[in-house]
């Protein structure tokens, strides 16, 4: 199944499971996809920058991404195939693509600065991936330090039809989305799904406007699932009133550097990892910190039940 | 009154108010120094970044300067003295501890890169401004891109008498609080008072790891006051209850660029400027932006009195 | 006299001469002038990064621009105004078109990224300044990380008529002169007159692909004068045969850092400037430094009498 | 055969010889190593960011590696594994020296700042090749936006005992080098051999501060040689005089981007490649920059023989 272009709700990126000893753990793979079709997810994407990706073999990527596609059944799975060269990329498209992938997600390298590049990169990406392969724009300026004006995102959708959804990780993002929102209304561009990253930090007023739903990671994707459906049934207090309650957490997970282990660490607890190991190189948890997500998550248990997690001993 | 060597609590950023057509505003400067003080702040910084310092003429520099410096009486004023070059520091600086500044602030270049060159950077600084002077080594890797570890602050804080307060912008930052706080218990560093900015985004929990107070320049002081206070009274859920209520305003008022505007418009509709009125080149509020933070204060006033503001027409 | 629309020929960059107690010396400062003066240089540039701009007081910086605007007669002189604030640029541009300056010069903030943002600011820039101020715009990657297209540099051309001259640092930027050139050519935009800059190091093709000369700081700017003279008469392989006399001088001039140390060095051993001071912070010569520079003048002065100095004893 | 502890002498970086058509072209990679092999080489050095590595299916590294490893005999190869994650870098690090790589050459990724980043980053990746493996640091400023400091880099070389050449790329570098060969003369580090880059602008005046060699890309490794040779031997001037004939189209080739296209003309006009052919993405040359090229060419052929090449129809 290709990723559709009307894509919308909740595409949860997945972190790639590991045992204490660092091997893949395959059992934590199966748990966390059931976990996503259960919560309400519209799709998956894996191996991205939160999934390790760049420290696992070939081998064990095409793994992982072939049992998710595999376990996910009718769900459209991206796939992260961003590199330092097209031959690379080409190649792990090609493989994911086989086995079942719905598209594939593309960041841009930190080298690129003006318009002009930044569209060429994507031309030549989309030349070597082929122009049948469905791709995710990932605009993430704060990792990526690439900037794209909405013009630019308009130029490269415009060129590319193979350009399928925007994966929208912009700070500040809020007018960009209501730009590109109305130039699709306005017919000066094509429609484009966008769905928010972040950590969902702003999710509550990007939903307001226009947003098509959340790509991201954060520890509680049921929550992500929720706000989603409430702010497009027009529930707005109620679903502010959810995100606000997960605001803290989220917040304190979306630290660059350490989030992943804070991330791992509440699916962990959450019953989802059955370890909270990342692969070298990792930043760690200190016991201040870890302490600090328990209390957080204790504060969170008192408006969302999901949180009333079993204390560690 | 010089900056004293145990600073702590909140020291504001000032914004500079201006008039619609741009002329400062003179009378909203007194308005917002008699609010700081009224409010328990424990000193002001003024003509930092978020002061729109680089859009004052050097005379008008000087005025809001010494404006404030006379109004706010026997607190410390800390004048930011950043810029490209050490001849127009040093003038600067001169001028203000005249006027009764009680220290500088100094951010670094952004094209530091290399531990030796940071620590450099501040050992010619202060030959520049005299090493009488005491300044604030202000750590904003996001904006300033310049990331100092904490065993260079160190060197800059051991070498460097005149250094007095770090203003922690760091992100993640709650281990280098930890790391530097830990050096000063087991005596491998002098004592350091730790402000935090960030627009307070982590302020929360850190307080809890050891922090001396807050230097940022949220449109809340007075909650950023009873944070601190609760936190060091040991009112630890107190603390956190209030902070929480005000953090979905908090992020949407760290977003970079237009930040400035919404905090302007907050405290204008709070009765304390008289105009939210910045100087180009500036982020303006779109009126979806506007409604939001509208929004944001109706959802807060729930939580905080403070919040509960007459309804513009 | 402001600066004509057709500026072409050399301006050389014009270091400020510092005594070794690090005042100003005002005696080098006209006996530059007037070897400019004398050998053929069609108009000056002061206050840029090579002249050590940030280090000087305000004062000082426009008593050495009104000193050499007055010394330099009919000779066009160009004032660096770049800075971090709009305020500072416009009060700086003010005063040195009072006492006569042609034009200003106006670098980016490394801060800038997207075309729009790069257009954007110098349409502010311009409103500062006012409109009727000749600017050059000044396009070095190298050092401001701001990478400007030439659909970019047209952009801002064609926007804003008081655009006046392009100082062309690109690196590699002999494609660029070729394509702003054959627009021109072909109507595609005004003429604008491309000074090359980065020492010269690529000078001679430069010329061969269309650029009206030079604007840059090498110590023997005599030498740039007359390869952009045989240049254009088509005495190709003399120019040449010049340049590459020059060249591994050029080269080691050419080196960040410690590259103005060498200039002024090889400045004073010309007996241009009385000392080889520069004001700190700087980036000093070594004793092995120093023995290179001997070393290539050695050589250099094989092939041009004016590189055959008087030994330092 | 592992990379000796002495290390000097000229090691050529390997481009990797297409067809027309894409194709890699054995034949020209033989062709290539015989080649070094007759003018005196000392080692080689393959998949290098100027190999093209990112352009290269993974079977395709390996073919290229084990064929130019199985030509070069008795010379020392090494191969670039740098990655954006260890994963890779690990797996292709083992491949590679199981077929008899003398060991591999790293690079920093450009996220890098601080001086622990650095020094933590060669631990890691250390970890993740094995100890027993030989690694050339690269030092590159100007690509990676990593800067070492001497201190840093001895800093590795002594935590890190599998650290065993230096490639010396930093810009300005005269006083690095200077700094790390007195502290091997004082006893402050063990010998670590520095052999340049930077595509040799600066090997004449490197050599006398006391670099061991080059490690570059240039067109004539040949003239590297000699230029090594005679400066080792203490023929100063012939050196220089034959090293500055060759600046003028050293400075031309070494222009980022297009450099690599002018590299491969230059070594195709040679007769060393077949074609002149890129894989893309690639920076083409024009016909005005085929011409100057040409034109160069032409030049040096007066000074040096092996310039003198049939003229292209």
């Amino acid at each position: 199944m290709r990723l559709p272009a009307d894509a919308s709700g909740v595409y949860p990126i997945a972190p790639t499971p590991f045992h204490d000893d660092g091997r893949i753990d395959d059992d934590s793979v199966d748990r966390l996809v059931d976990f996503y079709l259960a919560c309400g997810a519209n799709g998956i994407t894996v191996l991205g920058q939160l999934g390790e990706a760049a420290k696992l073999e070939h081998a064990e990527s095409l793994d992982v991404a072939s049992r998710i596609i595999r376990r996910a059944g009718s769900l459209p799975v991206i796939v992260g195939v961003s590199s330092p060269g097209f031959a690379a990329m080409r190649a792990l498209t090609r493989e994911v693509m086989e086995r079942g992938a719905a598209g594939v997600m593309i960041a841009p390298p930190n080298t690129l600065r003006t318009d002009e590049q930044i569209v060429g990169y994507y031309r030549q990406a989309v030349e070597a991936i082929g122009a049948d392969v469905p791709f995710v724009l990932q605009d993430y300026p704060l990792t990526f330090s690439v900037q794209m004006t909405p013009a630019v995102i308009r130029r490269i959708h415009t060129e590319l039809p193979s350009c399928s959804m925007l994966k929208h990780e912009d700070w500040p993002g809020l007018e960009k989305i209501s730009t590109l929102k109305a130039w699709v209304r306005e017919g000066a561009m094509r429609p484009l799904p966008i769905l928010v990253g972040n950590n969902g930090l702003f999710l509550d007023y990007e939903m307001e406007r226009g947003a098509d739903g959340a790509n991201t990671g954060y520890a509680f994707p049921d929550m992500l699932v929720d706000v989603v459906r409430m702010s497009r049934a027009g529930e707005r207090e109620a679903a502010h009133d959810l995100f606000d309650a997960h605001l803290p957490l989220m917040r304190y997970e979306q630290q660059p550097g350490v989030g992943l282990s804070v991330r791992k660490y509440v699916l962990h607890r959450r019953g989802l990892l059955a370890s909270a190991a990342l692969r070298v190189p990792a930043t760690p948890m200190s016991a201040a910190a870890r302490a600090e997500v328990e209390h957080l998550l204790t504060r969170l248990a008192r408006h969302d039940a999901r949180a009333r997690l079993p204390q560690v001993e």
